[in-house]
């Protein structure tokens, strides 16, 4: 198999405009997909007497460049000893990296050692605690965007913009991170979106705002994420009711038919760079108001939208703590937006306990769906809530006088319209993959005397809900049955812990034994 | 094969006090060794259909620990499509995990999906700007050595750290790290070290103080760093002389022989923490006098000296720019090491250019030797440099008049006695494992125009000796014919490259045609 000969070739590429940069030549070997799976990260196998790379200059290298096809990725070395598995001339790729090289098995592939991309200059400067130039951090999203970053230099670059960043740096990192993936657009002038900053279990009112305001005949095409660190997103309890890992054409056909769509935006590949950084932001635990700004909006610039209603939560357990925070926030928010060209109504809502009753995926969808059906026990909270909203998205319509978006939403809601109107998008998005039911192992929560329910901790019972199993396991989560200022009797129920794997289950319970996360006052 | 079936074991690992926390109960496999090494990291292979963990549950884990024979450490997880390579019931080990689990083949090991160490609430309050307390660095130390921290957690550590730390923090650190790790004992109260903080190419002096201040009769047990950023580091350059990489016992003997030795210090596993940082450190450039301070200090306290000769060189383009800058240095130094009960002595040296000729393993030995052989064409400056530094070593005896150190230190060196002890250091380490020649491609670099050399660039000199092949290839790098006030001639040499490897040595060339590193005014 002469094809297998790795050959120097000709070309020294010493670098390009894209901080493509290898140090010295690149060398050829064929392209063997390795049947490992290693997540984020890309791999790349290399044998010990490689033809290419001998390993003791890979041992000092961060990582190698592989191009094939016209695409370029960084990915970690690791050798292999066994020829069976890897040979000399052959490149081992593992996934992500065979899939995201878009190769086939025995294609050519070029490898270098990869020389530190050139924006790590400016992420050392921004260490330093300098300002960055627009043009750094166009570059910057740019190559977060590709994958050209280290985990640890992501975390260096979060840490360091929490210590210092101007709002005209923050502004720029979200120009950039727009820039660097693929934006919407949409044939009107209007296009709304609602989103929440988290941090409140339930709270889904994006399944109620959107039909409301689509049945309104505003165009509102959500995307929006899977959960992260919280019980459920948007998208995980969307898919309870209809599919939502749509592309790009099935979403416009979508929101074509209907006016709008609840969609999870993995699919639409809008500001790359964000998810790259959330990726590290989360596990670490650095929320800034800075990437918070840049985050949101970059989402919502490349999703198309022109006007944004921003919910932001504000109590002792939310993400923002108390009044004089949530106004620096939304100064900021202001701003960023402005120069964006995106309108904004920045709302501080009331965070100090969980809207409606259900958490977790299966309950939430529950509760929105009692509410669009104008059940008799759907939560009051939540429907208020949503309707409150959704009446600031439809007072952006010129057709409609000052002041009265929030009946005409109240109207479309107890009417039917906007449950027509969500079964129309559920019926027009397919139907959901995973089943719908409630977790079948039960264990109610009481309170251990009288009292009244004083406060609400929101981190707990979103702890409490996940050890549970949620939202990997949809019908787990918790039914809350208690809120401020309700008096309860010893042994009444505060609420249920909904499950189906008794692992899980037994650990949530136990959580919710030592500290329940409802504080009851005498 | 009825013990490779996974079972689960009774006990729910919640934590213990070395925050060794599993979420849900372990898992009991087989370990497998798989032909792959890669390198720094931990990896953990799982089979798809794996009886110890679901790959939907991995897919939003940060690490699996793995625990063996009482071991316990924390690996990225990938998954295995093929159950030849790893079967349901087995865990795939690559290197270094494997070797770090001290397992045999088919033993049995046990793993779970790792919760985030505790210490990582530290790390937090770290980065939103907290001081931490002595325990929690203690904590922190013992994470990092214990590879429980990932290189996104570590960067986050170091950039929070650069941007405020108190001198408490820092001896808190230090002495975690020392704590961490494994420490030497001496059979004597006097036990003698010497330092730099690096920067400056060449300025090998301590293969010349080392032997001198042995032949005086102190004890004298060095062990050194291999290069990371730098040309060569002091192990690299003794290697040309003789083995380094000796272990505890060995070293012992070495120093019980001849009262002392130059090791590297990578098998003797003295503050394991201070590597760990070094890793991330060294990419990200992150380079703060608190971490110099903590980490040069713990590995001298965990050497067990007493007596410490802190080489810091000031120059434009040296680690250390200006005197300010220095002695803020200095106080820290001495601060830290005051309250380790280490006695020091800081000594700003001129860093305005290297130290001797050679640049590289090879070159820097052949310097060494010639001051230890009195050679008429001994480097002055290399020589200078090491009878102060031996000097102020030797003025540590009580038994020595005060102030008489140098001249002993002179005397030592004039009389062959260093050289002799030299030779006997280097018998007892037993002979070098790599050619000591010079790399035979050669190009000279002259000055374009004739003039003075008033400035030379340390940085970019090291910069071209890496690129010809330092310190991987050892008889790769510069000779200097040049120095700081010297006239040239238009087309005299500056330096010479030496290098053997014909596409590392194009690129060294290069780079120098570009800017050699050497500033001649006319």
């Amino acid at each position: 198999m002469d094809d297998t000969r790795a050959i120097i070739s000709n070309d020294l590429a010493v670098g390009d405009a894209d901080s493509r940069v290898a140090v010295g030549p690149m060398h050829r070997l064929v392209a063997r997909p390795l049947p490992l799976n290693t997540f984020r990260e890309n791999v790349i196998v290399l044998a010990r007497d490689s033809t290419a790379l001998r390993p003791e200059r890979l041992a000092g290298v961060r990582k190698v460049e592989v191009r094939a096809k016209g695409r370029s990725l960084l990915a970690s070395p690791m050798i292999c000893d066994d020829p069976a598995v890897v040979g000399p001339g052959e490149a081992g790729l593992p996934q992500p990296a065979f899939r995201r090289l878009g190769v086939q098995p025995g294609d050519i592939v070029e490898v270098a050692p990869a020389r530190t991309p050139r924006t790590i200059d400016a992420l050392r400067a921004k260490i330093a605690g300098e300002a960055l130039s627009a043009a750094e951090y166009a570059a910057i999203a740019a190559d977060l965007g590709a994958h050209r970053w280290s985990d640890m230099e992501i975390a260096a670059f979060l840490v360091a913009c929490a210590s210092f960043m101007t709002p005209d740096e923050t502004l720029s990192l979200c120009r950039g991170m727009v820039a660097a993936g693929g934006r919407l657009t949409w044939p009107r002038d209007l296009v709304v979106d609602k989103h929440c900053i988290g941090g409140i279990p339930g709270n889904r009112t994006s399944l109620i705002v959107t039909p409301i305001v689509a049945a309104h005949g505003l165009l509102m095409p959500k995307t929006s994420s899977r959960a992260i660190t919280s019980p459920a997103g948007t998208a995980d309890t969307m898919e309870v009711l209809a599919r939502v890992d749509l592309d790009e054409a099935e979403m416009r056909a979508v929101v074509a038919a209907c006016g709008g769509c609840i969609v999870w935006g993995g699919r639409v590949d809008l500001s790359p760079a964000d998810d790259v950084l959330i990726s590290v932001e989360r596990p670490l635990g650095v929320d800034t108001p800075e990437q918070m700004v840049a985050s949101i909006l970059s989402k919502k610039v490349a999703a198309g939208s022109t006007h944004l209603v921003l919910d932001v939560p504000v109590g002792p357990s939310a993400k923002v703590r108390d009044r004089r925070a949530a106004l620096r926030l939304r100064k900021l928010f202001e701003y960023v937006a402005g120069q964006l060209g995106l309108t904004i109504d920045v709302l501080l809502t009331d965070g100090r306990q969980p809207i409606g009753r259900g958490v977790g995926p299966v309950l939430e969808a529950r509760d929105a769906m009692a509410v669009l059906r104008n059940s008799a026990d759907a939560p009051a909270d939540l429907r208020e809530k949503a309707v409150m909203l959704a009446g600031c998205l439809i007072e952006q319509d010129p057709g409609l006088p000052g002041g009265t978006g929030e009946q005409r939403a109240r109207e479309l809601l107890e009417s039917g319209a906007a449950a027509r109107k969500m079964d129309e998008i559920i019926a027009a998005q397919g139907p959901s993959p995973i089943s719908g039911q409630v977790g079948a192992l039960a264990q109610e929560v009481t309170a251990s005397a009288a009292g009244v329910v004083t406060a609400i901790d929101c981190l707990r019972i979103a702890t409490v809900a996940r050890l549970a199993g949620a939202p990997t396991d949809p019908g787990a989560g918790l039914d809350l049955m208690a809120r401020i200022g309700d008096r309860v009797e010893a042994g009444q129920p505060l609420y249920r812990i909904h499950g189906s794997e008794p692992s899980d289950f037994a650990f949530a319970v136990e959580a919710a034994g030592e500290f329940n996360g409802m504080v009851v006052a005498p």
